[in-house]
């Protein structure tokens, strides 16, 4: 059983890069002109597994609503759990699920965007499949690249997955209510992401209970008004 | 600079999985006639960034000194900490950093195995990329999956990564002290578990508190007396 999962997945992904790589970048840049032809500011939020993702989403939404107009785009190996989550925030949201894919494409995204009335939004949030390496390399056509770093997970992520970090505008510190029970070393983490994504503005938040949002909701709408 | 290095890190891909994808389990098959042929307990240790895979294989190394000899070959994308840190256990430990691949595969872990005195341990653990896709499909020639859950990274994780839970043999839940300032669903994550891996033997554990690490042991030293 084991042996045949593998082969047919491998297969799968063989295909997959052979004959998309290129075609990724085409299909980002169609999105790139659509997105921008309807003034829309488009996130791509990426991080591990259990970092918060969803519940960062589902609290700036339904804490922005009557400021910002969003909908969102979730993708998951399996399950339309997180779609479900994040419409509890009144925002409209279409689930992809990718099979074994570890990662969402810019084509997966153009056709997913052709379910939302983008005409009615201000901000597309893609919350990309839980993996701190595959979706680094491919570009949505995204405006900014938000990833997200639970402070239960330790202050070492971003020199262990620097391809991730180096590409991020933005850091989340996620989960800084639990923090110090987690034994959280602060000082190193913000030293290593500096180190690694010296371009990346930080917010250091927790979605459960609020703490830290406000900056991050201020600094959303600059961005947004700015487009 | 996104462009670019998405082109070089997927063309490594392909050829990778290309190439090595029979190779892997011809690799494997080998790897497993070695670990045999000495008696050994090999471990294949996989998880989400994060989830504690260093701390718990640190603990367990220096617990069961003087009871069990092991050693450690640990992947990584890039740095050498983890193999430092498991160095203070006592254990030798052999890093693999793997650059852009987001798993290790059966020939990097036969080379590393070389490193190692084979015939004076009991049990080797290999400590994989932290992901919870990409590894999965990888036969390393180990005996025992061991999957690893953060109570922190939530209770949906084995609905959402079903093919990593379906193929452990062992799923650790860890960071049990701190699953309550969490906000963990205890129950529900445990019928998800065994609902998407009945096979699995579970622990509930703390890497850092040490609570639940005793039934691990006893259990690790059980399987060892089979071999």
């Amino acid at each position: 059983m084991k042996e045949a999962a593998t082969e047919t997945e491998s297969r799968q992904v063989v295909e997959v890069n052979e004959g998309i790589l290129s075609k990724n970048d085409v299909f980002a840049a169609r999105n790139r002109s659509l997105f921008n032809a309807t003034g829309l500011l488009v996130l791509n939020v990426l991080s591990s597994p259990g970092s918060g993702k969803t519940a960062f989403i589902e609290r700036t939404l339904t804490d922005l609503r009557g400021r910002l107009r969003g909908a969102v785009i979730v993708g998951d190996l399996a399950t339309d759990n997180d779609a479900k989550r994040i419409a509890r925030s009144g925002a409209p949201a279409v689930q992809i699920t990718t099979g074994d894919m570890c990662h969402l494409e810019a084509e997966m995204v153009g056709k997913a965007a052709g379910q939302l009335n983008l005409d009615d939004l201000d901000v597309l949030i893609i919350e990309n499949v839980g993996n701190l390496v595959c979706p680094s390399g491919y570009d949505l056509g995204e405006n900014l690249r938000v990833v997200l770093l639970a402070a239960t997970e330790g202050e070492d992520k971003p020199l262990k997955y620097p391809v991730m970090f180096k590409t991020a505008d933005v850091v989340i510190v996620n989960k800084m209510d639990i923090a110090e029970a987690a034994g959280f070393d602060r000082a190193t983490a913000l030293d290593n992401i500096r180190r690694i994504a010296p371009q990346a503005v930080i917010f250091e938040v927790s979605a459960r209970t609020g703490q830290g949002m406000q900056q991050w909701y201020d600094w959303l709408e600059q961005r947004r008004a700015q487009m």
